[in-house]
C-alpha cells in the first residue's frame, strides 16, 4: 500500500472540528451540546440573499469567470469604499471562501521553506495552508495577560531572516478578538517596508468592532500598497458560511496574475454563492445594526459570565465574536474531551475549542480555550452555567496559587 | 516589491481560459464567437436541481460537514452501485468540484519531487495541481494517428523510477474522448500493483460513452482497492459546472484521513451546490437519455463535419464530449488567436483550445486543437462552416504532403 505524503501527515487536525465526532457521539447518547467551539453564527442570513437564491432564474448552472462575476466585484468596490478602502474591480479576485484566498496567497507569494511571521494564538488553518504551500509559520507570542497586544518591534526583528517573506495578521483577531491599534499597525507597516515583506491581512470580522477604536485596515497603510494582500469573506458578515464566497484583494498586479493561474486551474468560484453574496450587499441597514447590537449584548453576557466563574479569566475582546479564556484545568484539550465524553449536567454539556491548536509553541495555551459567542443570549447563559458546573466536577482542576 | 513564488511563475495558464480576453474583445467588436473551447454544456440543468434551489427553506446558510452531507453521500452510494462501483458513504468525501479532489489527492499522496505518470494529451489543470503540490508530471505520449490508445507497458516502465508514485488517467478522456479498453485497464492495474503506485482515476464523463465497449472503472480493478483514488464531479453529468460539487472516493483509510485534514482546513464544500447535487440524483431517466442522445447526435455531426474539411482530421471519440483534431496550420495557438483577433466570417468566428496546452512534450500537438461539442447542432454546423472558411484564409496554412 503506498504511503501518504509527509505534508498529509504534518497537516494539523482542525482544533475546532477534530472533537466533532465526540460531540456527535454525545448527541447520540441524548445529550444536548452547546456549541461554543465554532464560528457558525446562529443569526439569520439576510432575507435578500435567501430571496436571490429562491428567485434564481437560470436554465443552466454554468461556470462563472475564474475571477468571479464582474457585476459582483463592481458592487464590492462600493462596499469597501465605506471602509475607506479604495480598490477597483480588477483588484478583486473572488475565491471559494476566505480559505481559498489564504491558500492562493501563500501559493502565489511563498516558496517552499519561506517563512511567515504570525502573532499567536492564530487561526489554526493558517498553519494548514502554510503546510500545503510548503511554507513555514514562525509565531510571535502574544499573551492573555497582556490582552494579546502585539509585542515590540524587536521581537519581530529577532525572527526575521533571509527566508522571511511575509507577516500575516487577522484583524479583528480570531481567536482572541483583539483589534490592532494604529500604533501597532504602523509598526507592522514599518517592518513590511523595511524588509520588503508581504502583508497578508485577514479582515473578515471588520463589521464586529465594539470599542471606540478605529478599524485600521492593512489597505489604509501608506507606502506598502504593493505588499498588502487583503483576505476577505462574506461568511461572518452575513451568516453565509455555507456559500463559500471570499475574496483576495491586492493592488499588486504580479500577485494577481499568479493568483489568477491558480483560479483558472480550479475553474470558478461557486456560482450560487456569488448570487447570494451580491444580493447581500443590498442588505438593509437595520440588518447590520441588529446583528451588531446582538453581538454587543452577547459579548457582555459571555465575558462577564466567564470572569464570574471562579478561576476563569477572559480579557475583553474588542472585535470579532470570539474570546480566548483561561480555565483552571490541567489541560484544556483533556477538559474539552471530558466535557463531551464523560460530563453532563441535567443532560447538557458544552463544546469548546482547545486553544493549544491555535498556538505552535509547545505548551502554550495549554489551559486556554477559544469560545465563540454565536449562540442566543439565553443559551450562552445556560452554557456558562454548565461550564461552571463542569469546572466544579472536573477531576483535572488546577487552581493557581 | 516582494517577488512572487516560483510555483506562481511555473503555473501554466489554462489553455481553455487564457484566450478568453481575446474572445471578450472580439465580442466587444460585435463579433459572434462560437465557443468550441470550453466544456460548459449548453444543456439545461435538471429541473429537480433548480427546483431544490428555488425551494430552499433555511434561515441560515451554514457550514456543512467538511466531508459533505451524509444524506448526499448515502444517496451517492446508490448512484455508484448502478455502475457496479461498490462504496460506502464513509469512502466518499465531497469536494469543491473535481478540481479540489485532484488537488487534495495530490497533496495527500505525493511529496514534493514525486512523479506521476499521465498519458498525454491530458487535462491541462492536472499540471497546475501537480505544480501546486510540488509534484512532477511525467507524460507518456499517445498519438492522434493511433487514436490516442495507450502505449505498451514497456513505455510506462521506461518512465518508472524510485520517485514514481502514481499513475493518473482520465477515462473517458478529456481532451481526446478516448475510452480505455479492458486490456488497457488491466495493464494499468498490473503496473499499479507491481510498483505499488496510486492510481488516480478521473471518471467524470462516465455517462458519456458512445460505443458498445464497457466502461471499466478503476474501482472495478481487483487487487488494487487500496491504491485507487476516484475523482468525480457532477459538473458535466447534470450541466452543473457552476455549483462546484465533486468527490474524492477511496477505500484507503490513510488517504481519506489525510484528505480530511485538507478538507477541515477549508471548512466545508459549498452548501447550496450539495443541495442541488443531491436533488439531481432523482433526475428522471428521460433527462439522462435525452442528454445522451443529444451528445450522440452532436458527436456525429462534429466528427463527420471536421473530417470533411480539407486537411482536417479527427479520430472518432468514444466518450466525453471533446475531440482532439489536427488542423492544416503552422501553429494551432497562433491560428486560434488569429480566429479571435483578425478573422471573422459574416461577423462570426470560432474559439477553440490550442492542444499544445494539453501536452508537456515540447512541440507535441502544435497543429492540434481541442474541440468541445457542447453547442446545439445548428450552431455546431455553423461553427464548422466558419472553421472551414478560417482555414481557407489563414495565412499560416500548412498542407501535409
Amino acid at each position: 500500500m503506498p504511503q501518504i505524503s509527509v505534508r498529509g501527515l504534518e497537516m494539523p487536525e482542525s482544533p475546532i472540528r477534530k472533537l466533532a465526532p465526540l460531540a456527535t457521539a454525545a448527541k447520540n447518547r441524548g445529550i444536548k451540546v452547546y456549541h461554543l467551539n465554532i464560528g457558525q453564527p446562529d443569526l439569520p442570513t439576510p432575507k435578500v440573499a435567501i430571496d436571490a437564491i429562491r428567485n434564481i432564474d437560470r436554465e443552466i448552472l454554468e461556470y462563472s469567470p475564474s475571477q468571479g462575476y464582474l457585476g459582483y466585484r463592481k458592487k464590492l468596490v462600493n462596499y469597501y469604499k465605506k471602509y475607506n478602502i479604495n480598490v477597483s474591480p480588477d483588484d478583486i479576485i473572488i475565491t471559494c471562501g476566505g480559505s481559498e484566498a489564504v491558500l492562493f496567497a501563500f501559493m502565489s507569494c511563498l516558496n517552499p521553506g519561506d517563512e511567515i511571521i504570525v502573532p499567536e494564538p492564530a487561526y489554526a488553518n493558517y498553519m494548514a495552508f502554510a503546510i500545503s504551500a510548503g511554507a513555514k509559520i514562525r509565531t510571535i507570542a502574544t499573551t492573555i495577560d497582556e490582552g494579546f497586544s502585539l509585542p515590540k518591534v524587536e521581537k519581530f526583528e529577532e525572527l526575521i531572516n533571509d527566508r522571511t517573506r511575509a507577516i500575516l495578521i487577522c484583524n479583528p483577531n480570531n481567536p482572541t478578538g483583539y483589534l490592532y491599534t494604529r500604533r501597532e499597525m504602523n509598526q507592522i507597516r514599518d517592518l513590511v517596508k523595511k524588509y520588503d515583506l508581504y502583508l497578508f491581512s485577514d479582515e473578515v470580522y471588520r463589521e464586529y468592532i465594539y470599542t471606540g477604536s478605529p478599524y485600521i485596515s492593512a489597505c489604509h497603510l501608506e507606502g506598502i500598497e504593493q505588499n498588502v494582500v487583503l483576505i476577505d469573506s462574506v461568511s461572518k458578515r452575513y451568516s453565509e458560511c455555507g456559500i463559500r464566497i471570499g475574496a483576495l484583494i491586492t493592488k499588486n498586479l504580479d500577485v494577481r496574475q499568479a493568483v489568477m493561474k491558480f483560479c483558472q486551474a480550479r475553474l470558478s468560484p461557486p456560482l450560487i454563492g456569488q448570487i447570494a453574496a451580491e444580493a447581500s450587499l443590498d442588505v438593509p441597514e437595520e440588518y447590520s445594526r441588529s446583528v451588531y447590537d446582538e453581538y454587543v449584548e452577547r459579548r457582555k453576557c459571555l465575558i462577564d459570565g466567564l470572569n464570574r466563574i471562579p478561576g476563569v479569566y477572559s480579557p475583553i475582546p474588542m472585535g470579532a465574536f470570539y474570546t480566548v479564556a483561561k480555565l483552571p484545568v490541567d489541560d484544556s484539550e483533556k477538559f474539552c474531551r471530558w466535557c463531551l465524553e464523560t460530563f453532563n449536567y441535567e443532560g447538557e454539556t458544552v463544546m469548546m475549542a482547545p486553544a493549544s491548536g491555535f498556538y505552535t509553541t509547545p505548551g502554550a495555551g495549554y489551559n486556554q480555550v477559544r469560545i465563540a459567542y454565536v449562540l442566543k443570549k439565553e443559551d450562552l447563559i445556560r452554557a456558562l452555567f454548565i461550564l461552571r458546573k463542569a469546572l466544579e466536577t472536573y477531576p483535572g482542576r488546577v487552581d493557581e496559587e
